[in-house]
C-alpha cells in the first residue's frame, strides 16, 4: 500500500464529463489498495476568466486583490471533485491552501512555498478520506492568498508529496508522458519510460512543456519520484527518477534520451572587441542589470588582437538588449553589433555525453549532411545545443532522431 | 466624522461597470469625512451559477463542499471593488470571511454568526484603507468555509456594524428604500424616512423583500442603526431605528407604516371539535412535529358543545399538513376538514395599534365598503392581519391605502 499524490491539470478538469472522469481514476487507484491525496487545478479557461475579469477592471491592480481572485478557481474544482468522488461512494474533502496550510512567502502571483503543515492530510488518509487539495495557491504569514504562478500546480503536487514522503507523485496531463522529441515535429518521436531529473530539466528548459521546470527542480531536490501521466488515455507514463536507466543497454554507452528545441531566442554578437580580461562582464554585466538573461555565450579565441562575442537572450527582451549591446559596444570601440532572430536551438539531451566526444561529431556531421550551418555550440554535462537558422529546425530535429536511432528503445 | 458599514447586494455588483459605480459611491462616503467598511454579495447570478455547478456533479452532495464552492462567488467580486477603488486611488483591502475572521457555527449553508475578530479592520480604517468583506460567508472553528445562506450578506453587513460599533450600517439594493406597501399594487405607495425594527420585521415576514429578517432582527438585538437605500438613485432611504418617529403627529396617534400582504398561505378549518382544553395542542401538536410552520391561528368561542378551529400553513406545506389535519380529525370525532388555498393575507402595520380599537373597525369597515369578506382576524402589538379571498388583495391594499391616507406624509 503506497501513499500516492495525484495532480489533474487544468484539461483533465475542464467539464463535469471530465471531473468525473478524474474520480473514477482516484477511486481505482484507491481499489487497488493505495493512499491517494488529490491536487488539482482551476478547470481550463477559468484562471484565464477570472485573470480577464480583474484586469478589465484594473488592468495592473494590486497583486494581493489578483490572488484573492485567481485563487477561487481551484476553490470551485477541489469542491467539485470531492462531490464528484463523494458520488461514487468515496469519502472526500476539499481544501484550498490556506487551509492545509501551505505556506508561502507573500510574492504575490509568483509566491514560493515554505512549509506545508502535513498532519490534517495525513489524518483524512488514516480515516480512508481522500484529502483533494487546491493547486496554485498558498496563504502567507498574514493570512492573505497567493498563488504560485503558471502551472504553480504542478509544484504543489510534489512540495506535498515531499511533505508527505510520498511514495510517488503522479502529474496528469494531456499527453502520456515525456518523448524524445515533439511527435508533432517527428511523428517516430517515443515516450520515454524513464529519465532522470537532471535531464527532465534539460528538456523542459528547452521548451518541452510536459512540466513546470520549478516543480522538477524541487522533486529532485526533496527525491519525489515523479511520473508524467496521461488523464485520458491509461499507460505507465514516463518516470522521472534520481537513477539513469541502465535496461537493455552497455554501462558504457552513453545514452541520448531525447532532442529538445525551441525558437524563444534571438542571438547578439559584439564583432572585433579588443581581447583582453574583463570584456564578457563588460558586454554581459548592463544586460544582466537589466533583468535580461542570457543563455548560450560563446567567444573564439582570437586569432588577432580582436575577438567576437556572441550571446542569446530571450525573443521578448530582444529589442532591449539590442539597444544596450550597441551602446556597450561603442564604448569597447567595438567594429560592429550583428543581431538575429530568425534562429533555433536544438539539444541533444542524454546522461555521460560529455565523456563521448564521438557524440557532438555524429551530432556535427547528420547536420552537415543536410546542408545545415551551425552558428554557435555549447555543451554541458547532459547536453548539446547548436544554434541552427530556424527554417532548418524540423529538419534537424528529424535528422538527429533518426541519426540516433530514438524511435527504437535501444539506442 | 462616523463610522459606517455599506452593504452593496449582488445586483449592484452585477458588472464591471456597477462595480465601478459602487466603488465611487465609496469613494464620496469617504470625501464626506466617513470612514467605511464594505460588505458585498457575488455579482448577480454568480451564486446560482456556482451551486447550479455543484449540484450537476451530485444533486445532493456533502454541503461543506457547497459551501467552499458557493463562498468563491463574494471572494471574486470582494477582490473586484478593491481593484475598482485602488484605481479611483482609495486604498483598500478584500478579506473572505475567514480571513477577517467572521467565526460561525458549523451549520453548512445556514450557518449562524457567533463573533467577529474587528481589529484587523478597525486597523485598517485607522490606517486610511477600506476594508472590502465578503459577505454570505464565515469560517467554523477548523477552518472550514461556511454560508449564512440566502441573503445572508445583510446579516454579514448588520453583524460587522455591530462588532465595529458603527455608527450605522446602510444596506444599499435596488429599491431606495421601505414604502408603505407594493408600488406595484397601489401607485400611490409612499416611502418611510424611518421605521421601527418591530415594524420592519413585519413588513419583512409579510412580504415586503427589501431585507433578510435575521438582518432586521440582529440589528434591533444590538441597536445598529440600518437603512435601507438605493444604489442607483441618490437619496437618504429609509432609517430603521429603535425609536418611534414622532415629527408631525400627536404623541396620542396611532401610526400607521404600512400595508404588508402575501399570497404565500392555505388555511384548513377542523369543523365541529369537541369544544374541552387540549384541542388546540391536539391538533397542532402533530404539525409541529412534522415541522410545518403555522401562522395565524383561530378558534371561535363555541356556542354548542362544539368549536371550530382554523388555522394557516405555508403553501409549499399545505398537502403534508391537509393528510396530518384528515388524521387528527377523524381521531377527534370532528366533523370535517376543510381547506382553502385561494386566501390572502393583508396586514395594516403600525407602533401603537392594539390601544387604538378604532383603527380595527376603519380597517373593517373599509372592506366592507368594497364587499370584501374577512375570513380571519389576528392582532398583534403592532399589526392587524386579515385573511381574505386572494382574488380581492389588490382591491384590499388599495382600500385600504386610501383609509389611512398613507399617501400622505401625516396620517
Amino acid at each position: 500500500m503506497a501513499l500516492i499524490v495525484q495532480k489533474y491539470g487544468g484539461t483533465s478538469m475542464g467539464s463535469i464529463e471530465r471531473i468525473e472522469h478524474v474520480a473514477a481514476k482516484v477511486a481505482a487507484t484507491r481499489e487497488q489498495g493505495h493512499r491517494v491525496v488529490v491536487v488539482v487545478s482551476a478547470m481550463s479557461g477559468e484562471t484565464d476568466r477570472l485573470l480577464k475579469l480583474a484586469k478589465s477592471v484594473h488592468p495592473r491592480g494590486n497583486p494581493r486583490e489578483m490572488d484573492q481572485i485567481a485563487a477561487t478557481g481551484e476553490q470551485v474544482s477541489i469542491g467539485l471533485l470531492a462531490l464528484a468522488l463523494e458520488k461514487r461512494g468515496v469519502q472526500a474533502r476539499s481544501y484550498t491552501g490556506a487551509q492545509v496550510a501551505i505556506r508561502t512567502d507573500n510574492a504575490y502571483s509568483k509566491a514560493r512555498i515554505k512549509d506545508i503543515k502535513a498532519e490534517r492530510l495525513l489524518a483524512d488518509c488514516q480515516a480512508g478520506i481522500v484529502p483533494v487539495v487546491a493547486g496554485f495557491q498558498g496563504v502567507d504569514d498574514s493570512g492573505n492568498v497567493t498563488t504560485l504562478g503558471r502551472g504553480g500546480s504542478d509544484t504543489t503536487g510534489v512540495a506535498l508529496a515531499a511533505a508527505l514522503k510520498a511514495d510517488e507523485c503522479q502529474i496528469y496531463t494531456d499527453v502520456d508522458g515525456v518523448y524524445t522529441t515533439d511527435p508533432r515535429v517527428e511523428p517516430q518521436a517515443r515516450r520515454l519510460d524513464r529519465i532522470t531529473f537532471e535531464e527532465m530539466l534539460e528538456m523542459a528548459s528547452l521548451g518541452s512543456k510536459v512540466l513546470q521546470i520549478r516543480s522538477v527542480e524541487f522533486a529532485g531536490k526533496y527525491k519525489v519520484p515523479l511520473r508524467v501521466l496521461s488523464t485520458f488515455v491509461d499507460g505507465p507514463g514516463t518516470l522521472i527518477t534520481l537513477e539513469e536507466s541502465t535496461a537493455g543497454e552497455s554501462m558504457e554507452d552513453a545514452r541520448i534520451s531525447g532532442i529538445a528545441f525551441n525558437r524563444d531566442e534571438a542571438q547578439l554578437t559584439v564583432l572585433g572587441v579588443p581581447d583582453r580580461p574583463g570584456i564578457a562582464a563588460a558586454i554581459l554585466g548592463p544586460i544582466g542589470e537589466a533583468n535580461i538573461e542570457v543563455d548560450m555565450i560563446v567567444q573564439n579565441v582570437a586569432p588577432d588582437a580582436t575577438t567576437d562575442f556572441t550571446f542569446t537572450v530571450h525573443r521578448n527582451d530582444f529589442d532591449r538588449a539590442h539597444d544596450i549591446t550597441k551602446t556597450v559596444a561603442a564604448e569597447l570601440h567595438a567594429k560592429d553589433v550583428r543581431s538575429a532572430s530568425d534562429i533555433a536551438k536544438v539539444s541533444l539531451v542524454g546522461v555521460g555525453m560529455r565523456s563521448h566526444a564521438g557524440i557532438a561529431s555524429r551530432m556535427f556531421k547528420a547536420l552537415a549532411g543536410d546542408g545545415i550551418n551551425i552558428q554557435m555550440i555549447s555543451t554541458s554535462e547532459i547536453k548539446i545545443s547548436v544554434v541552427i537558422q530556424d527554417k532548418y529546425l524540423e529538419l534537424a530535429v528529424r535528422t538527429l532522431h533518426k541519426a540516433f536511432n530514438l524511435e527504437s528503445a535501444a539506442c
